[in-house]
C-alpha cells in the first residue's frame, strides 16, 4: 500500500512542532496580555452559514463533506469545514445573546480552503485570530493594529510595514471613477495590484467596461504621498463624503494607535490595499515583510454587517488575523527559530533485567521532579545506549549498572561537557533538575 | 437567517476554553516529563488511509469529504477526516523511514465520527495521544500505563480503576469456546457487555452460531478472581499457547509498571475487556472512573501489525489515548476545575477624548509588563465603566481623570478589598505586577 498526504497538506514533525507550539504559546501570551478571551468552533460547520460570506471565489473553495445515508450518494452535502475564523465568530455571537459586549476573543485554530497548493500556500492553515465585536469606537481598530505589534515583537520580528486603508476610501474611488455600480469589480482588480501589476489591473478594469478616463482618474487618485498625513490629505481632496468618513476614521485610527504604542512609522496609507473579502465596511489593514517575500503575514479590518446576517441586528466589529504558517515561514528564513532540541534532558540506561526495576524508578524519580525523562526501551548494550542519547541530543545520560544498583547511587555523565560524577539517586535528581531545560 | 451548529458540536466560550487549556497544557507537560515528542497530522487523510483500519462500523462512521468538480457531483470523495490519531502515526511512520527507532510521540488533536449524538458522546472530540513505535518491550506498554497515571494525577484525579488484557487471551478464550474462526464476532460481543450485560451478549453470541457449551465455556473462563496474580493464574490454568503468551507478557508489564510508580492497586487484569478497534494485538487497557459513569476516560493497548499495513514491514507499536472531552466532564461534574476567571486582570477606564492617549499609553505599560489589561472602549461615564469591570471579575480598576493624566498617575482601586490608592504610573504598574494572577 503506498501512502500519501492529501496534497496541500503537512504532518509536522517533532522539530516543527516544537517551533509551532513555541509561537503560538508566545502568541496566545500576547492575545491575553491585551485582555481577549479564548474561543474555540468545531472544524466543520452547517454548509449555509459559510456559503456566500467570502464572496464566488470564497464559496468556491469550501470544503464540503458528504451528507450520511442516501443524500451523500447522491453527493449532497450539509457540512462544510471551517475557511475562516471570522464567520463563526459572527455565529457564535448571534447565538449567544447574553455576550457582554464589546466582546474581545480570540481564537487560534486551523482553516481549509481548496485552494490550488503552491509554495507557502496550503489547503490547512493555522490562523490566530483577535476580534472585537460590539463597539465601534476605533480604539478598537487600533487595538488591533496593537495586538499584531506586540505580537510580532513577541516573535522577534523587526521590519515589516502594515499597510492601512478604508473600505469606503475605495468605494469613493470607485465612484469616481465612474463605476458605483461595479465596486466590488474595482476592488478585486485593485487587489490583485501585486500579482498582476498595474497593466494587469488596467486591462482587467478595461475589460469590466470601465472607461479609459475613469480608470485615469483610478489611478491619479491612488498615487499619493509616502507619509501619512501626505496621504490623507490628498485623498481628503479628492473623494466624496463617504470617503471623507473613511479619511476621518483612519486618522482616528492612527492616534489611538500611537497612544497604545504602535510605531507610527511602520503604517503606510496606501488606498490600493483592497482586501479580497467581501465583508470589510471600515478601516482595513496588512502587514508585510520585506524580505523574505512570502506576502502578507497578518490581515484584518471592519466589518460591521457581518454578525447582522446572522443577529438580524447591526453590531459592529473589527479583527485581525495572524498567518501562522508564513510568520513561521520567515522566521525558519531568517533563523529567529531556535535550534532544534528534543524534548527529554535525560537518558535513563537499562543495564539489563536485574536492574531494570531500579532504572525504572529513577526515570520515574526524574519524571517526578519534572525532568523530562526517556527510559531506554531496546536490548542494546551500554555504547549502542550512548549512541542512542548522543543521537537525540540529550544532554544527559543516567547509568545504572549493578553496582549503583546496589548502593542507590547513579553515575551521570553529560554528554555536551564530559561532566562525570557518580551520586545517591536524590542528588542526582537535584543535579539534572538544575541544569539549564534545552534551548526551545 | 437561523443559525445552528451543527449536531454533535460545540463551541468553546472563554470560561470552558480557559479550563480545556489548563488540562492541556497539563497533560502536555506529563507527556514532555515522559519523554514524548509533539506530532500534529492533518486534519483529513486520503479516504485509502482510513477506510478498512477500524472494521466495518468504523468505516461508517468516517466523515467524507467531496470531490472537487465534476466526481463530487456524482458523490465521490477522494479526502476523509481523521477518525482517531493513531492510524496517522502509522501512516507518518512509514513515510518517515528516518524517524529513529522507537520513535515516542504524543499528539493532542480532535478527530470526528459520525456517531450518534448523545449525552457525553460527539461528533468532535479531542484526543490526547501517547504511542512508542519501533519495540515490543513490554516496558513500553507499562510506560503507556505510567503515562496515564501521571496525567490523570496531575489533574487531581484520585479514583479510578486501569482494566487491563491482552488480546491474545480473547483469541485463545474464542477458540477455546469453538469460535476460532469467529474471533472478531466474540470479541465485538465482549465489547457491549458493558452495555447490554451478560443476557445480550449471551443472546449474541447465539446468533453468531456459537453452541451453548461453547457459551458456558467462554463464561466460566471470563470469571476471574478479582486480585492480579489470582486473575492471572486462572487464566493460565485454562489457555492454550498463545494465551499463555499473554499471560506472561501482561505478568512482564505489571512488573514494569510497578518500577514506574503504578500504584498496582489501580490495575484490574479483566479478560472481559474487548476494545472494539480491529487493531489491536497484545495488551489492552482502559481506565474507567467509578463515579461519575461517564465510560472510559483513556484506553490503549499495543498493536504490532497496523504499521506494517503502510510500511510493508512489521513495525510492533503501543500506545494509549485520554480522551479530553470525558476526562472535562468528570472534573466539571466533581469540581475538580478552577473557579471561572476573565483574562484580564484590570480594566483601565477612559474618561474623555483629551485623557483618552493617557489612557491607551497606562494600558500599554501594563500590558508591556505583562499584566493582562483591558482597555474601556465604550462612552459610558466612570460608573459604567465600575459596573463593566465587576461585571467581567477584574480585580483592579485603574481611573485616569484629568487630575492624573495632568499628574502622571494613576488610581487604583480593587474591586475585591476595596483597597484605593492614587500612585504614579511606574509605582501603578509595580503593585499591579505583584498582585497574584486570577485563579485559572
Amino acid at each position: 500500500m503506498s501512502v500519501f498526504l492529501p496534497k496541500g497538506t503537512r504532518d509536522f514533525l517533532p522539530d516543527q512542532m516544537r517551533n509551532r507550539q513555541q509561537v503560538i504559546d508566545r502568541v496566545r501570551a500576547v492575545f491575553a496580555r491585551f485582555g481577549f478571551e479564548p474561543l474555540e468552533t468545531p472544524a466543520f460547520e452547517r454548509i449555509e452559514t459559510l456559503m456566500g460570506k467570502y464572496g464566488d471565489e470564497g464559496d468556491q473553495l469550501i470544503y464540503k463533506i458528504l451528507k450520511r445515508g442516501e443524500g451523500g450518494e447522491r453527493g449532497e452535502s450539509d457540512l462544510a469545514l471551517r475557511y475562516d475564523l471570522t464567520v463563526p465568530l459572527a455565529r457564535v455571537v448571534a447565538m449567544n445573546r447574553d455576550l457582554r459586549m464589546p466582546f474581545k476573543r480570540c481564537q487560534i485554530q486551523p482553516v481549509w480552503r481548496a485552494d490550488r497548493p503552491q509554495k507557502g500556500r496550503f489547503r490547512e492553515f493555522w490562523q490566530c485570530d483577535v476580534d472585537i465585536v460590539g463597539t465601534s469606537s476605533p480604539v478598537a481598530d487600533a487595538e488591533c493594529l496593537a495586538v499584531v505589534v506586540a505580537s510580532l515583537a513577541a516573535l522577534g520580528f523587526t521590519e515589516y510595514t502594515i499597510r492601512l486603508n478604508d473600505r469606503r476610501i475605495l468605494t469613493s474611488l470607485a465612484a469616481a471613477a465612474g463605476a458605483a455600480d461595479r465596486e466590488l469589480d474595482v476592488l478585486v482588480a485593485i487587489d490583485k495590484l501585486d500579482k498582476i501589476g498595474r497593466d494587469g489591473v488596467t486591462a482587467e478594469l478595461r475589460g469590466k467596461g470601465l472607461t479609459e478616463e475613469g480608470i485615469a482618474r483610478l489611478w491619479e487618485s491612488l498615487a499619493v504621498p509616502d507619509d501619512q498625513q501626505g496621504a490623507l490629505d490628498a485623498l481628503a481632496g479628492k473623494l466624496d463624503a463617504r470617503g471623507q468618513e473613511g479619511v476621518a476614521t483612519l486618522r482616528r485610527v492612527l492616534e489611538a494607535a500611537s497612544g497604545l504604542g504602535v510605531p507610527l512609522e511602520r503604517i503606510r496609507v496606501d488606498p490600493t490595499l483592497a482586501r479580497g473579502l467581501g465583508y470589510y465596511t471600515g478601516p482595513v489593514f496588512e502587514t508585510e515583510v520585506i524580505e523574505p517575500k512570502v506576502g502578507s503575514i497578518s490581515g484584518g479590518g471592519r466589518y460591521d454587517g457581518l454578525v447582522g446576517m446572522f443577529s438580524g441586528q447591526d453590531i459592529p466589529a473589527v479583527g485581525v488575523s495572524l498567518g501562522l504558517e508564513r510568520i513561521i515561514a520567515v522566521m525558519e528564513e531568517k533563523g529567529m527559530l531556535p535550534q532544534t532540541a528534543t524534548t527529554a534532558r535525560a537518558l535513563v540506561t537499562v543495564f539489563d533485567d536485574a536492574t531494570a526495576g531500579a532504572s525504572q524508578r529513577f526515570a520515574t524519580q526524574l519524571r517526578e521532579a519534572g525532568v523530562p525523562t526517556d527510559l531506554y526501551l531496546g536490548d542494546g548494550k551500554l555504547k549502542a545506549q550512548f549512541k542512542y542519547a548522543h543521537a537525540r541530543g540529550y544532554p544527559w545520560l543516567a547509568v545504572i549498572g549493578p553496582d549503583e544498583a546496589a548502593a542507590g547511587t547513579v553515575s551521570l555523565k553529560n554528554l555536551d561537557s564530559g561532566e562525570q560524577a557518580t551520586l545517591s539517586n536524590d542528588d542526582a535528581v537535584d543535579r539534572l533538575r538544575g541544569y539549564p531545560a534545552p534551548a526551545r
